[in-house]
């Protein structure tokens, strides 16, 4: 849309000639990690323009990633790089700039105030620059962990990616401040674990759920709800697998997908196709909940494993499906239309084994709270060993896919499996897990009989008056992780939350140590008795101390919402005698070692 | 005592070519930062054989030390270093080691099985190897911080030198493992404020307090106490400087000493010259307490500012000293002769103001207690700006010097100064605080009336299986500042401890949220509530959280041991608003930008 000024033009014709001596045989450093089918199996618009474009490919061995940027528009330079949650302060940044002599492409970092310095440390580094019609793309690699603390660790889990367009060239890389820029962010899972595809049966088919001919609506945030059914009379089948369809040219609009499948209870759902949030909608389809499939931005294909399917279709089971589709419009762009859903594959030739869904986590309660202006209190839920030894198959389950639910002071989660008392691995973590990026991942875990399951949670109150208690309301909180196994049991929900009694003894120690009087009188409800303590050090360290003293509350729930027969209360906090410890990242070796180049590269005409 | 082994001493002998190649001339690099009189002002003996021989100096302006040790007798190679405590294990250090080709240098680290690596970053740079008939000289430089995590990063304060004996050559730097090795540690503070030294009165005179040809007892600790009187009608003189007098070859036996003046209430005080334990000591012994000098190990002379001085001799103060010397003698050497003391350097010509020593920190109170196997549990004593405000001059005093006090489970300490509720300055920090090593460190800061001195320490009480409670008993605690300042004032002491109503509480709520019954009746000393309480992890919680919340009482008292006018119990805590940041460390500039050289230095033969 704008035509790139003669020097930047110039300064790109001579990428060609200038990388010449950087040259790195892309294809052989990729070989042996890569799968075959393309260098960068992964791809994601980065801006909603579709200006940059980021492809990208993991190499586990060596722990590292390479990426491939498509700068369709160049105009004087592009930031690009991670941060904690999608801020372009504090950020690890690289940056292709150009000055009146020539073009660089260097590692550098954003401070607290936005303004970018270059990195002492080199850690991304350039590969391959190259011009073509389509625009200039930017090959670089970086490893997962530098040791650098200017620098971004590459985790399992969500990845906010972060950008900036550079309008005009500089003196210096040090005369960027982020704030002054055209920037945005884009979350994705950049990690996948390496999972073998299993092959898919001969049997398979396919359905199609898709949104029929949506005109997107011109604002920021859209759920679109679509409601289809299957064939009468379809039988019991299993799904094996299931892929997005994208619209083609609103890869950067169509954020997350899901099917539901609604309750059988009703006999018919009205059909209906139109936001989510629209007055006209059906009630029933509210209770459209069981999930069938779930995509977001940045995900592949999803695939079971080889001895195990969902479920649908068949008796006992409902016909209604609905499809829902989280538009992501952040330009207002009018008029386009949009057909994305998702395409099941599906076998008749019932797998071994139905795969189930199991909540993990805190009970939806009051007597869970945060206290307000919190940057990171943690709440943990618990999954007994008790209710495993109960509930599991003495052969245990398979967990092969987690998904991890909050509300909007969520930050952070993580599921961690402990066996006699020791953390032996993780479920699922996201140390930077966004309330708008619930995506289910694919992980690998096996739980046994007696083992415990603990769900963490971490959340920022910074912006709340009053505590924020436990609850089903938006601005309540939730602390959940749906995990996806197999053999299906009877098992649907095992969850915990501190024990009531303990909680009125803590109103009571908070009235005797403070002035102000909270009421533990027996009208006031919990959320009432929150609402009125003063939250200074003392209250807050204590409610923490009693979450990680106090006897819990367990629910051990069978699918029918029934507790498993045993006493649930008061029952003692798991006790773990041994901590997984946090992996630290793999330095990158010394330069000696190293067959680094130099840390700034000069990539500008008539030096290369 | 033993021959270099033929291979070893060719090696050596081929340092002085090999190394050409590195030099840098010494003389540049460290000018305008270094005193004139020696590149190496600082100097210690690292073993208690003398073998090796550590001497330093320090550049502020580049932030680094520059390190020149002296091996006397080298066998196969020699580690030296620095860790959190001195320990073996989780060190950062330097490692010349030869094997069957030659002999090298690195940085290298130990990790917390004591197995030795290099490190991928190479922060410890050798700018010079000589063999001289003395032994062989080493000269190397490191940053105060690097940005490697296996890094030490050297701060004020107390620095743990650890060193190591290679006997035989090795195959690699990766088969040391220091369990192995004859190892040891010295304490030493590495960093010295820069501060001028005031020119001396030209009526200075000198006054030797020495121990007496004393013949050093064959044990590992000797406190040698000896008692010596100033000359009758001696008048009133200021200390305007002390230094150390060490009897030549026993440089690594004398730890520290220390001069007090007795009190002025005795007429007389017996002659003794002894072991401080001894039997024989007179009673009287211990009402001499007031610090006169104190010097360990490492340290050099001791200059009062130019305008104060520290009053002895004159009416109202004792004519008699105690010199106390501490002998530290792990080889339990016998048969060794020792005249050690401190030389006094005064003047009659009395400076404008009398210097004066305050106690910041905890009052001796079992109400601050430390639970039994905490790792790292803060306490914090407080000098409020009440106390300030009525005690200090209007124009305030200047600290200029500091010596830190804990019992034995001490292991960090600071002194922090708020002004209207923002910390403004250190006044002394200690992150590898010893109770073995309670040096008198020179230091600046002013405080004026209404300030606020906030003093924390750390402790470990690991070993421990009931509750340290505050106490004038060595297994009881203690958190002080002694703090040099100057003009004297009435203010001898300002301490605080928890409001003993707020613990009282404690004690009732321990009671409702546990099992176990913690005697709260009035016969029930606290130290005896505080070994009844069970320790789990919500009664050290909330001990924790009340110490942060409740309110204190204080002690602002005058010499004479009387408090100061006013209300002083029931305060409430001192509010800080805004914390000092941890510094940074500055991390060295990259490679590119650097002009170190290769990592790993190879000086063996036939190469260089």
């Amino acid at each position: 849309m704008q035509v790139p000024s003669p020097s930047v033009r110039e300064a790109a014709s001579m990428y060609g000639t200038a990388v010449a001596v950087f040259l790195v045989i892309l294809v052989a450093a990729l070989q042996g990690s890569a799968p075959a089918e393309s260098p960068f199996p992964f791809h994601i618009p980065l801006d909603p323009e579709g200006t940059l474009e980021l492809s990208w490919n993991i190499s586990y061995a060596q722990e590292t990633i390479y990426f491939q940027l498509l700068v369709r528009e160049l105009k004087a330079g592009v930031l690009f790089g991670m941060s904690d949650r999608g801020e372009l302060e504090n950020a690890d940044l690289v940056v292709l700039w150009t000055d009146r002599d020539g073009a660089y492409f260097g590692d550098a970092w954003s401070d607290q105030k936005g303004q970018v310095h270059l990195d002492s440390q080199q850690d991304y580094q350039l590969l391959r620059a190259q011009r073509t019609p389509e625009g200039l793309y930017l090959l670089f690699k970086r490893p997962f962990g530098t040791c650098d603390p200017n620098d971004y660790l590459i985790e399992d889990g969500t990845v906010h990616l972060v950008y900036g367009f550079l309008e005009e060239p500089l003196r210096s890389l040090e005369s960027i401040n982020t704030s002054g820029l055209h920037t945005g962010l884009q979350r994705v899972q950049l990690l996948k674990p390496s999972i073998p595809k299993p092959a898919l049966p001969a049997d398979t088919r396919t359905m199609e759920i898709r949104a029929p001919d949506v005109l997107i609506p011109g604002q920021q945030t859209t759920y679109w709800c679509y409601v289809t059914e299957l064939p009468d009379g379809f039988p019991r089948h299993h799904i094996v697998m299931y892929e997005p369809i994208v619209t083609e040219g609103n890869e950067a609009l169509v954020h997350h997908m899901e099917v539901f499948q609604c309750a059988a209870e009703f006999e018919t759902i009205p059909h209906f196709s139109g936001p989510c949030d629209s007055k006209m909608k059906p009630q029933r389809l509210n209770f459209c909940r069981h999930v069938l499939a779930a995509w977001a931005l940045g995900a592949k294909a999803f695939y079971y494993p080889e001895e195990a399917g969902l479920a649908f279709g068949g008796p006992g089971s409902s016909r209604f499906l609905r499809l829902e589709v989280h538009y992501h419009n952040p330009l207002v762009i009018t008029g386009r239309r949009d057909s994305s859903g998702i395409r099941l594959y599906y076998t008749a030739a019932l797998r071994r084994f139905d795969a189930g869904i199991m909540e993990l986590g805190l009970a939806y309660t009051p007597v869970m709270a945060i206290p307000p202006q919190e940057t990171a209190f943690v709440l943990t839920g618990y999954c007994t060993d008790k209710c495993t030894q109960l509930a599991l198959p003495a052969s245990g389950i398979h967990i092969f896919a987690s998904q991890l639910h909050t509300h909007l002071t969520g930050r952070k989660v993580v599921t961690v499996l402990a066996r006699d008392g020791r953390e032996t691995e993780i479920v699922n973590r996201d140390n930077h897990y966004s309330p708008h990026f619930q995506v289910l991942r694919a992980s690998v875990a096996s739980a046994l009989q007696g083992d415990v399951l603990i769900t963490s949670c971490t959340y920022n109150t910074e912006d709340r008056r009053l505590a924020t208690v436990g609850g089903f309301g938006i601005l309540e909180e939730m602390c959940v992780n749906y995990v996806h196994y197999y053999p299906q049991t009877q098992l649907e929900l095992c969850k915990s939350a501190v024990d009531p009694g303990f909680l009125h003894k803590y109103f009571r120690l908070v009235n005797r140590f403070n002035s102000e009087e909270v009421c533990t009188c027996p009208q006031a409800s919990v959320p009432e008795q929150f609402a009125s303590v003063p939250w200074n050090s003392f209250n807050r360290e204590v409610l923490k101390a009693l979450y990680g003293f106090a006897p819990i509350s367990m629910h051990c729930n069978r699918s029918s919402a029934v507790r498993f027969q045993g006493e649930w209360n008061r029952q003692p906090l798991p006790e773990i005698v041994s901590r997984l410890e946090e992996p630290t990242p793999h330095c990158p070796a010394s330069q000696a070692q190293s067959p680094a180049g130099p840390t700034v590269l000069n990539i500008s005409g008539g030096k290369g």
